[in-house]
């Protein structure tokens, strides 16, 4: 980073806000020394957190807002009566250019919705998507969307493919990222007809996307692609059985761990290589879901988070904005425009 | 068990067979010592594998059958050409009467459409759903659809969750098996039109179904629920999610003890819990996907799988065929004919 940056923080987001909040902030101002922070919350309860981090403070600005979207206000009640809500105002400093992005661990749908009132789709994209990392045998693959959209067309899709791809070249700074479309076979044939007809429509592009083809859910810790594309409703399963089985997993570990005294001094022996897994698949590490689509950077922190999962989501709006990947997807999506629309000569 | 039981083995299915089939029933006919094999395929082929195991031979009946399906081979085509193979020969000899069910590692489109063909579905079931198990925190889950119908109306949810049901209680032995639907949130507003109508008639049902509402992806895992109800499209994603992910952390864990000579000691020390671990989440214990709603029990075996996850797939239908599971499945349909379908006034 060379420029100054600054992120607008949702303080009262999150089940451990504002302390979870101001924690994250504090590591990220750590990370990222350039980097200064608009606070939206209730000034009264940040006075005394901020007073306790005195480098943090000088590195905040603090906007007082009165009213919290609750976890459970559905997004149409957030949108109206959460006019003076933290996460409003947050959402509203990016538009007004006092701030370079959003990070908020509240509310996912007031979010998305706030954040498509306030800030609009980018020109071209018809609905936003919500992605995030995951963790492969190779590094690291993006998917999305994992959640906005529970019926996506062929449009999204292809939407969310090149947003996909522009978003692993950018930020992840891969040449080529390779795409893949989340489906229950490789075969031409399989799955719904959104997907085939999508399917065609990627492999016909003029763009410069490596289309993969089909993937199936295997592949995404196999890290077959660097981006897997689905609807929302497939996305969120995938995820969450994902997060299920990880835990799981983890669990059976430290059962097994704890059997005898032997297991024990044998954990404290491979400690280090555990140790080393457990950074590696630690849910905080990937922390932090883009709204990707929304003309705005906006991210999206999971809402049972610590500071360390915080500051890793404030790191990816950072990454976000310091790149400039919207005015990228723009660029792709003008390219978009131009290529021909043969999905039905290329399936029929 | 206490009859004699007869099971049919498709022994031309699967990557490594028929030695891996061979392997497979030689290990179930220790477990089932009242168990008898009619064994499908290649007499030239067969006769050798089975002198090596006199025991097994003297458990099995041979019948010759000179067609392979492929794994590559489309339903369809495997319907029309393949009428003389070992799959369809074997389920054609449930349905006369001359084995109690049928496990083949082959083709899995070409085994269900072939399967509904020849042995039809339950009266009361449109279509079958594949079905399996799951490791969970709590021992274990079934969850259906796992791929056999790409799009499912309410009827075919409502249909799976009854099927669900009563595995769940005659074959697992569970007394009052909760029922799930899988969906991205908990709330009786979230997801697809169908879900929200098969979440109404189910709780509206007057059936002895203990129906807990939706359940999310990281439920699986958790063992929320006895039984997880989806579509095979999201099913068939969710069941290899979880696939990968269980992989990948075993990937990563071996990892981890070979990094030093102090973690492979950590390893050996660990052993015992470690082994518990392996066990519990071993895929070959997993094997052995079942096609409720067909008029006949049909068990799926992995195609990569070895002998040891082929006897577990004998065994899944060694207990269906025990405990009857299709007789009480039709009666429990019967049941659901008298249920008021009050579906529109208790979504409306």
């Amino acid at each position: 980073m060379d420029a100054r940056l600054t992120i607008a923080l949702d303080a009262m987001g999150g089940d451990k806000a504002p302390q979870m909040v101001i924690d994250g902030a504090d590591i990220a101002r750590i990370r990222y020394p350039s980097v200064s922070f608009l606070l939206f919350g209730d000034e009264q309860r940040l006075a005394p957190l901020l007073d306790a981090k005195p480098r943090l403070k000088a590195a905040c600005t603090v906007v007082h807002a009165e009213e919290v979207v609750t976890g459970d206000a559905k997004p149409s009640v957030a949108l109206r009566t959460g006019r003076r809500s933290s996460m409003r105002l947050a959402i509203e400093a990016v538009r007004e250019g006092q701030a370079a992005g959003v990070v908020s661990a509240g509310n996912t749908g007031a979010l998305m919705a706030m954040s498509v009132v306030v800030l609009r789709t980018l020109a071209g994209i018809s609905r936003p998507a919500i992605a995030s990392f995951f963790p492969t045998r190779r590094g690291e693959t993006v998917m999305l969307d994992l959640g906005a959209n529970i019926e996506c067309d062929v449009d999204n899709l292809v939407q969310f493919a090149v947003m996909g791809e522009v978003f692993a070249r950018t930020v992840l700074g891969l040449q080529q990222p390779t795409i893949g479309l989340l489906n229950v076979g490789a075969e031409e044939l399989k799955g719904h007809e959104e997907l085939r007809l999508a399917a065609a429509r990627l492999r016909a592009s003029s763009l410069p996307i490596q289309f993969h083809g089909f993937v199936e859910g295997d592949d995404i810790g196999a890290g077959t692609v660097d981006v897997v594309v689905t609807d929302g409703f497939t996305g969120n399963i995938a995820l969450k059985t994902a997060e299920g089985t990880a835990k799981l997993y983890a669990e059976f570990l430290r059962g097994a761990f704890r059997a005898s005294w032997l297991a024990q001094l044998g954990y404290l022996l491979a400690r280090r290589g555990l140790n080393k897994v457990r950074k590696r698949t630690d849910p905080r590490r990937y922390n932090g879901a883009m709204f990707l689509g929304v003309n705005g950077i906006v991210v999206k922190s999971h809402g049972g988070t610590d500071g360390f999962g915080f500051a890793n989501a404030v790191g990816v709006a950072v990454d976000m904005a310091a790149n400039r990947i919207n005015d990228k997807i723009r660029d792709e999506l003008a390219g978009l425009g131009a290529t021909p629309a043969n999905s039905q000569a290329a399936t029929g």
